[in-house]
């Protein structure tokens, strides 16, 4: 083994920043018998310098992040900030100055990923990811590497531990929307603000991520179509349960039927108890992989905090260190498929549909030549009357979502209908 | 990218071998653009020459594989023959003819994983075999990459399609062993001679490997204690049921608590119907894995089948061209942590114990006279009489397995113990 020790600068003392440093401390032989050299954290860059960090030696911190990044004996530099910038900055100048970078920042890799690969490969260094996605599940290396001889043609996820968190505590205990996100701030699940959270730019960011690397080609966060979680209500969830169903907001990265093109979208939607995404509960977060060869694969694990999202950041430290070694680069970016992603409209899935309506005769039938009119099959209905109001639930077999929106907004127009109550997705089927 | 291709040589040409042939000729694009180069098939070695081999270009098959892995000009030789030998031999030529090896082949690689990895190390090659474990699921990437900066303390797996085919068609029909077995021989889940499936060899072979690469020592297949499910009667999913249980054949790598030796075991076991491995059905595999910094993950998917472990062989085919082309060499192996292999009596687990005994007053303080006496503490006790016979079910708190056959020896000799009807381990709680 070599004595000189690989030079780690940590940006961010967090929650996940601190458990690294905490770890690569208390398992540093461990750390040096599996690198084949021993780490050494060089320094760390943090925005509150005063604040007390038990185990970090004070001398290592500094509130210069970009001083750092440029010292020049910095052999990898981990990025746990987050946001978009200083980390850009500091990831591509961390490049030029000949270190490797382990990243645990989804919202940045989403939006320019490709530029940072193209930095890491520029200067022959890597750029690895891991608990950029779903926490300390290994998701990313399985899908760059064990599934790099297959094809995969589906990605469906839960990949957001506190939205899951809610619909779960929804589905078990008939609560609302409001009460659930009230007990998970409660307890430390959902932020002050919840936005990126429950409107979906989290799991979305993390879709445009996965659908990259699944499909070998460039999604940005802007390709994914995204809508959030807090229009979900108790009703829906009996809807569900009707149906066999439960409702998670999945993030949903697909190959069209003929390979040409993909999409990836971000939405509640219902899925059959049967399936082993159903069963994922609290924070947990879990994601099924469809492949051509392999067939249906699923990862499940915490989805965040300290500690699993440290083992994901050390996974990649230990391997960007051995090929440092080993004057090695991982796989970069690969995106020779170059795929299109299609827009929403042309995502073809089935729907279940709550509509209030006049309880007279005829409605059925009218209803019924608005969706053969826009070409969007029926499977089931069921109607239900009192007190001269009426609900019809409609659930279609597989349309376009374009052809879905034009059913529902000449739906709209009829005058027996007075309102559409729900439209929920059905996947997993 | 270059233009030389590599070369593949494939040793077998079965149902994955066939498999991984097909996928290189229809995705040989796919592969050449994530490799970085064309990858060709070289030469296929097989014993039926004469069979017709759709596909396959009929002078690339021979019968004299050890010519083949000699041939010089192999960067890769693919390995999906089985058993010991000639494999062994075929492997080791290969490396000391400069090729790479890829191997299903959890037999050998239980046995002399070791020698093998050492063979590998000595001429700068690599050996990779995802697909000897648990077929398309990626499982020793994750363990040997993804976690390598964690500490892994448990491995918990159904790692054996074949018999969770069985278990699970007699817990979900109340069928009994015999049954069960010739519905997964009549469907194919299960071969003519069904030993190394149901007497756990296959499964004790697998779990040799995870324990291994998990804590980072050398663990055989004579180190793993194996007990096969050809004992488990529909009484005992009865039993299992009202624990709330079902009953798994499991594959268990723990470390002690004391950190310092590990245990690796293959049997069946009662398992909670809430604990994620009781709902994996049919003849898919699963397997759980606790880490220190994760936390608890599950890897889920078909546990073989050629198209499945086709797919983890050509993952593990584009990782070592990759390498090749680098000139660099993955992860080999990692056993400098040396831990010693405790034997099955320090294994501490709880059980469960169905007792016939006389029906008569004093026998339930005699039997817990003598659990008392051995150290095993009793968690719940249930009293069943009927016509002068009475069954006692006892569930213990966590005991060690050589106290509980102590336990055992003892109430066998009781004259008012008629028999011990089954004793079952208790995991995942």
């Amino acid at each position: 083994m070599r004595t000189r020790p690989l030079r780690v600068a940590l940006l961010g003392c967090g929650v996940v920043g601190s458990e690294v440093a905490r770890i690569m401390t208390t398992h540093a032989d461990d750390l040096a018998a599996r690198i084949g050299a021993p780490v050494e954290l060089a320094g760390v860059a943090v925005r509150r310098p005063g604040k007390v960090r038990e185990g970090i030696d004070p001398a290592l911190v500094t509130t210069d992040a970009t001083a750092l990044v440029k010292r020049g004996d910095i052999d990898v530099v981990v990025e746990v900030i987050g946001g978009i910038e200083p980390a850009r900055t500091l990831i591509t100048t961390a490049f030029e100055h000949g270190a490797s970078v382990v990243s645990a920042n989804k919202a940045l890799l989403a939006q320019d990923g490709a530029a940072l690969h193209a930095a890491a490969g520029e200067h022959g260094r890597d750029l690895y990811y891991e608990a950029a996605v779903a926490g300390a599940i290994p998701l990313i290396r399985p899908l760059r590497e064990s599934l790099a001889g297959d094809t995969v043609n589906r990605v469906l996820g839960i990949v957001n531990g506190t939205t899951n968190f809610i619909l779960d505590k929804m589905d078990s205990t008939g609560a609302g929307y409001q009460e659930a996100l009230d007990e998970a701030t409660a307890l430390g699940y959902a932020e002050a603000d919840p936005t990126a959270d429950v409107e979906g730019f989290d799991a979305a960011a993390k879709a445009a991520i996965l659908a990259g690397i699944a499909f070998h080609s460039r999604v940005r966060l802007d390709d994914v179509h995204r809508e959030g979680m807090t229009e979900v209500t108790a009703a829906d969830f009996r809807s569900a349960r009707e149906m066999g169903c439960t409702i998670k907001l999945l993030a949903i990265c697909e190959r069209a039927d003929d390979g040409a093109s993909v999409t990836a979208r971000v939405h509640p939607a219902m899925i059959p108890l049967t399936h082993p995404l159903a069963s994922v509960r609290g924070a947990y977060n879990a994601v099924f992989v469809e492949a051509e060869a392999a067939g249906r694969l699923m990862f499940y694990g915490p989805g965040a905090g300290g500690s699993p999202t440290a083992s994901a950041v050390l996974g990649d430290l230990v391997a960007v260190c051995r090929n440092l070694l080993g004057g090695a680069t991982g796989p970069g970016e690969s995106a020779y498929a170059a795929l299109t992603v299609s827009p929403m409209g042309e995502v073809v899935t089935r729907y279940h549909i709550s509509l209030d309506v006049a309880d007279k005769p005829g409605v059925l039938a009218q209803v019924a030549t608005v969706f053969a009119e826009h070409g969007v099959s029926i499977d089931t209905v069921r109607q239900q009357g009192k007190d001269g109001e009426a609900s019809l639930v409609v659930v279609t077999h597989r349309a376009s979502d374009a052809s879905l929106t034009g059913t529902v907004e000449a739906l709209r127009k009829l005058d027996t209908v007075r309102g559409v109550a729900s439209i929920m997705r059905v996947e997993g089927e």
